[in-house]
């Protein structure tokens, strides 16, 4: 294992000298990996479709229990059960549009990675920087469980577990655990854990910051001890599920799906389980008893457990949704965690967004009235006064609104309008709309998948490092 | 399917111009291999091992079922169910001795594919034909169910089913039937089905045929039939065991092996089976109750069958024992059906030589004495008188000898010395003489074994063709 205790000293290297907050020591958190590595996965698995453009190079890289899926690149870098998704990439001489002006995207756009170290994150492009049109970097970044890279260029700079960069372009930055930043662009920052954060320049800004004892019991970690908390044992006690990609053996998805949906045969389902029309179901998400209503998706390393899911709902990478009863269109925002009980059910009304990172975890009956947003963490029936407002309410606050622990300023009918907009583009890209012939989106695309699975070189000097790969139209 | 469709009509196209014997027409062979492979394993296998220089390239192929272990270069091919060995390519700078000359490797040796259609056949390298030292060729040929091409670069050819073409450079032939080849340089022939000749120029000359019924009994085909018999049968009635490799899940291997042995992880292990030392078990052979004595060997296509191989046994690419006790150093030739069964048992003694393409299938029981040398069909005790020859007896051959459909003319000592070097060749290659340091062969380099799988276009224009993938190291 030569190679690849020497490839992670590059990536530390690489992390640390494009870190100017000198206090962050990376090493602590990487070194260990390998070992983790070794004793799981050592497979990765390549979609290949005939609806993405294919051009996938893999160099002197781990890549264990990783999948991909669309162009990228990966080089000198450590990647341990990460999804890379690159279906959403622009081509060449398409329009992009940005502050209004129309531009040519240069060349077919294509994710690269390089010098990281990316372990359970989510990698998925639609970035919005004019700067990256035709590739879409993640370079000497760390990014530890479950972080979620989201159309976010992200270069020199360590996401802590369960924290998302979206439409972001991050550099240097230190960004805590379980913080959600979404702010155009942000370099020299440190992001304090739990930090949820969406400001668009001189039109809003929402902030909401979880309380210290939440966020410790939820997540937290340190150097030299893997995160801890009730997402981190929520998350464990699936893991053993996923041995079926350890087999390289494409689980058996259930037979027959409705017109335009699709599982993705490294999805888990168990129990009785009901598909309506235009579904997308992706790798690693996780099924257990529930209902999905028509456009309804459960993206990566979603959990939709004893749920019934309405219609036209979008559940973002990362969310987990147990004994909840979601209205049509309801939004579940990145990396939230709604549990309700058998004995105390969550309902979400119609047309409700919960942002992302909410924590809804229930010891009473729950329910949420219609077109209402819901943020932070919510126990009961009575935190719904201060993490929740109508849609209606929010969109006339026109200057500073304050809740416990959140603070808004700006026009709120711009965030609720940005939301709503994003919602429409999430389900139409995903094929919610799909109509049996125009508005094709990912679960039709999906329908039909073929892989590769690679494995590393099993042993000598190269032991663990996976050979170079060059996979071509 | 549109693409598959075309580029059989390419390799039909290319294998009819290159062939003079014009009264075969090739299309009635090829046509319908589409269909036939689609409803079969849609995955190919790569063998990743720190030992094979790799350098795999794939473009514009099927490779459905495939297996391919070290450096190979596949173009405009079609594959189904073959195995592509390149364990034994030459290096750079290694010295090449040819009829005492010695000449410099000029660059690392590739298996190149190209044009070809190969079902269920069997290429291995180590070529003597010093023209092809940097790259063994397989070009504008179309090899049928289980042919196996040894180490002989092959062009413009038709290889008909379980036939053999070893250590034979090839160009613009067809091969019959179970028909076998030694003969260093052959073009424009057309060898009968059923031949079995093993030609050494000025020194000797080995001749045997089949007879016709005993031949359509065991195998047989025509154009728009595919081949049948009792060979084919005994093959079909195992085709469903395969489906492990439909699932591209490497079986699980029978625990822990003794040192210096492995047991392919694409090979299937029944019932109780034995292993000694350094034994090789390849895959897709198929081992049932039998024991593996040391520096034994089932290679690929092998099924060992309630047997007991006492010592350094060869069992050649394609051979099936069944019921059979060997002794120490007996050697079973490409493709030989050894039948015994629990009433009527085999015994072969120690030092025996089976000849390639040897059928014994017994309705009595047979023992044949050590130092034989064993050729052509056996149904019973009484064959032997006309089939076999004491070795000792054989070397003192140095005329003209007749039996029963066989000829022999010239020198036997120099038919069995080369015989006999090549036996020990095959032993060390393998591994049998592994000490613990020194010796290692293929059973030691294939301890630790990767596998990359590879999948064709689910649908599309593209559909059934594989991407264009290149590994490198």
């Amino acid at each position: 294992m030569k190679a690849a205790e020497a490839l992670l000293e590059k990536i530390v290297h690489g992390v640390t000298s494009q870190l100017s907050q000198k206090t962050f020591d990376v090493a602590p958190y990487i070194q260990g990996l390998i070992s983790d590595a070794s004793q799981g996965e050592r497979y990765a698995v390549c979609g290949i479709t005939s609806q993405h453009p294919l051009n996938m190079y893999f160099e002197h890289s781990i890549l264990d229990g990783s999948y991909f899926l669309g162009r990228c690149r990966v080089k000198d870098a450590m990647l341990y059960k990460a999804d890379v998704r690159g279906d959403e990439l622009k081509r060449q001489g398409e329009a992009f549009t940005h502050q209004g002006a129309v531009i040519d995207v240069p060349a077919d756009e294509s994710i690269q990675i390089e010098a990281s170290c990316l372990v359970k994150t989510l990698v998925h492009n639609f970035s919005h920087d004019p700067k990256y049109l035709d590739r879409f970097p993640v370079l000497n970044t760390c990014a530890l469980d479950y972080a979620n890279i989201h159309g976010a260029p992200t270069c020199g700079s360590v996401l802590g577990p369960f924290s998302t960069v979206d439409l972001t372009t991050v550099r240097d930055c230190v960004i805590g655990a379980y913080a959600y930043v979404q702010a155009g662009k942000i370099a020299h920052m440190t992001i304090d854990p739990g930090t949820l954060w969406i400001e668009s320049k001189d039109r809003f800004n929402f902030q909401y910051r979880y309380p210290a004892a939440v966020l410790e019991a939820y997540v937290s970690h340190g150097p030299r001890q893997a995160p801890q908390g009730i997402l981190c044992d929520f998350m464990a006690a699936k893991e053993h599920l996923w041995g079926a990609l350890d087999q390289a053996a494409p689980p058996t998805t259930a037979g027959e799906m409705p017109d335009g949906t699709s599982v993705d045969q490294y999805a888990i389902l168990r129990g009785q389980n009901r598909f309506e029309e235009n579904v997308l179901v992706s790798q690693r998400a996780y099924l257990e008893h529930t209902h999905m209503g028509k456009g309804s998706n459960a993206q990566e390393n979603c959990h939709v457990i004893h749920s019934h899911l309405a219609g036209n709902n979008v559940t973002a990478h990362g969310a987990k949704i147990i004994h909840t009863r979601l209205g049509h269109n309801v939004f579940v925002g990145f990396n939230s965690f709604l549990r309700g009980s058998a004995s105390c059910p969550l309902t979400v009304g119609a047309g409700s967004i919960v942002m992302p990172h909410t924590i809804i975890d229930l010891k009473e009956p729950v329910a949420i009235e219609p077109e209402t947003l819901i943020w932070g963490y919510i126990g009961g029936q009575k935190d719904l006064a201060t993490q929740s407002i109508r849609i209606e309410a929010f969109k006339h606050s026109h200057a500073r609104l304050e809740r416990e622990n959140m603070v808004f300023e700006g026009d709120g009918a711009a965030l609720v309008a940005g939301l709503e907009a994003r919602i429409t583009h999430i389900l139409e890209a995903n094929g919610a709309f799909f109509d049996g012939t125009g508005h094709v989106g990912h679960a039709q695309q999906h329908r039909h998948m073929a892989y590769h699975t690679l494995q590393p070189y099993p042993e000598g000097a190269l032991g663990g490092i996976y050979p170079t790969i060059e996979i071509l139209p």
